[in-house]
């Protein structure tokens, strides 16, 4: 998989034009740049630096105790070992193929793609000091982007993997919770679920899953509470798990029957199915080209419209080997969230779509669904909920 | 223990007259500031800032969909919830504590230190642009060492249970260890006898535990191969555990004896006993206030006056949560260790002793002890190996 992806990056770099990369790890047990997982497969000790040259060429600069294992991995063209700087291995290949662009990773708007720290920024401006590659510099945002994105079929594959794997345990859900179990006890049967097929969780385990039910729960992003499953509410769960690097991340919505009731409320009803609406409208739309931000606003606008509050949260995300993969992002145009929501999407990448609503008296209904982007519309990587689960 | 270090870190603050220490996060899922784990306890996924004043008063500024789950935490002050950026509340605390000193985590020379992206670091100075403050910017190296490197007697009592551990496992080994194994088998063996504690290992597991048989093997930092234990040879391995996030690092030297031996060859006891004499004597000089550097030349200069190389690495380094904790380091005075080897030594640190030389035609002597500093001394964490292990 680490070939395939250097491949990739490759084409990318001839896209895009840009003569290196260069990534910049150190102490990676640590800290790592999520990106050293993609094209170099493995961490390091010392400061170490890989290129990756638009001709096709890839070199690494490893501590001098690291040449071995890198040497084994069989990916390099050649590896330069160091025992006190990286200096003139760095120059001699810089003076080599002398690269007008360089990218490096920092970006301000997408954290998978901001691997590097400003102390190792530090440095390699010190090393570069004087020589005009300094003033090269670029960000490597979109080469990242783009190669997070682009899933191969084998990168899908193993996401499906994961989202059969999540809606089981869902399914199991429904027959096992009743009323009177608290968040806590849904959340523990999905974790032994879990730790039956060794999985780990698509994000901290302490709120992966996230159970929430009845009314006046904040939202997403807290952990599961002691709080209990009442008759006549509902309630909701945020999951994934990592299948060989893959993430899924899917939300579903349960209502409790009360004594007399075989269906929910008209009110309820009348939530969820504009939650399942706005996400099949959102998707109707997805194609590559057009941007995040149309995206969202279609969700957003048809859930104000009938009297809703709107979200307050994106409308969906890239999942990959994190479960927020970065990248543009079907997002309004909140300053928290940068450029992202403006970034055209691709083909081939992978979206959340996860709307949510309060339905007074009876909690917060929401469905995260997962889909892919293809060459002029998108499919459903998961099968979609299109009805309220019941539980008796 | 998120509480107790938080304390220490106003302690830190005040000796270092320092008002403001500012961690900034995001997305920890991809990349978190490795000191999030200590004062914070938890990740984000939105922007985050977490503001600790010398004054002794904390505060959180975290994405709105995250405030139950930090006021849940019951660690701040306050924490402050932000929809769409956290420019209000950070100028809020700003103007009202007006510190003149701000540290942030960033440092070229330790990366445990250097937890703030690049990308981060930009925003933060968009951020403040135009207020002054953003030129009262420092690193927070200083914090951050102390901090790391400060033990309690909690921290301390984790460790000694991962040294313990560690070492009942190489007991072990000695029983188990037979001429014809591969390095892989004594790899597997420890990783079967880690697992079934239930236990991560201190570092990457592709080389946790590192084992080297026989000459001409490279050093430490790659995985264990296919090459054969034999009779004549040395053998030495590098392993740890994590106890209770706390690491072990410790090496140990076996001698395989030929069929009429009952105790190794002089050379190989020469070497052997070289490296326990250098561990010795550089444990001998450690107490507050010395430098690595002095340290690690004490070692060095014992090894090269007995007639063998120089171990290419620094003589030791901090443990802690991480096997490398960073900070001070006991190293020499090259370019790629920068100040490290230069920082006084302090009270309570934990440090490694790992001298290595290499026995012509046997293979490679290292033996990795654990010491704490101590008020006018230090002591040993680990019992020191002070003769060879012998597998018949």
């Amino acid at each position: 998989m680490v070939k395939q992806k250097i491949e990739q990056a490759f084409e990318i770099l001839n896209e895009l034009d840009i003569d290196l990369w260069l990534v910049i790890d150190k102490e990676s047990e640590l800290l790592t740049d999520p990106i050293m997982d993609y094209v170099v497969g493995t961490g390091v000790t010392w400061l170490s630096m890989f290129l990756y040259f638009k001709q096709r060429k890839k070199y690494a600069i490893v501590g001098n105790l690291e040449i071995e294992k890198f040497e084994n991995l069989k990916i390099f063209d050649k590896v330069y070992a160091y025992k006190s700087s990286p200096r003139d291995f760095i120059f001699e290949l810089l003076d080599k193929h002398k690269p007008e662009k360089i990218a490096i990773d920092y970006s301000v708007n997408s954290p998978a793609a901001d691997g590097l720290t400003y102390g190792r920024f530090l440095e390699l401006i010190e090393l570069l000091k004087g020589s005009g590659y300094e003033k090269r510099l670029i960000s490597a945002e979109e080469i990242i982007s783009k190669l997070r994105g682009r899933k191969s079929e084998e990168e899908i594959n193993r996401m499906k993997k994961a989202i059969d794997i999540t809606l089981n345990i869902y399914d199991k859900i429904t027959e096992y919770a009743k009323p009177g179990m608290k968040e806590k006890d849904i959340a523990d049967f999905i974790t032994s679920e879990r730790l039956k097929l060794g999985l780990e969780p698509s994000w901290e385990e302490e709120h992966c899953p996230s159970v929430f039910t009845g009314p006046q729960t904040v939202g997403a992003h807290s952990g599961p509470t002691s709080k209990k499953l009442k008759k006549g509410h509902i309630f909701n769960i945020d999951f994934g798990v990592i299948y060989k690097k893959y993430c899924s991340d899917l939300q579903r919505t349960w209502y409790i029957l009360r004594d007399n009731e075989t269906f929910p409320p008209d009110e309820v009803m009348r939530g969820f199915n504009t939650i399942v609406e706005s996400i099949q409208l959102a998707f109707n739309a997805l194609k590559p080209g057009v941007t995040g931000v149309e995206i969202d606003r279609i969700a957003r606008e048809y859930i104000v419209s009938n009297g809703y509050d709107e979200y307050p949260h994106a409308l969906g995300h890239q999942v990959g080997r994190s479960a927020h993969d970065g990248g543009a992002l079907l997002g309004p145009a909140w300053d928290r969230y940068g450029n992202l929501p403006f970034i055209p999407l691709e083909e081939n990448q992978v979206f959340t779509i996860e709307p949510r609503l309060y339905i007074k008296d009876y909690g917060v209904a929401t469905v995260e669904e997962m889909v892919v982007i293809k060459k002029d519309r998108a499919e459903f990587l998961s099968p979609p909920q299109k009805e309220i689960f019941l539980v008796k």
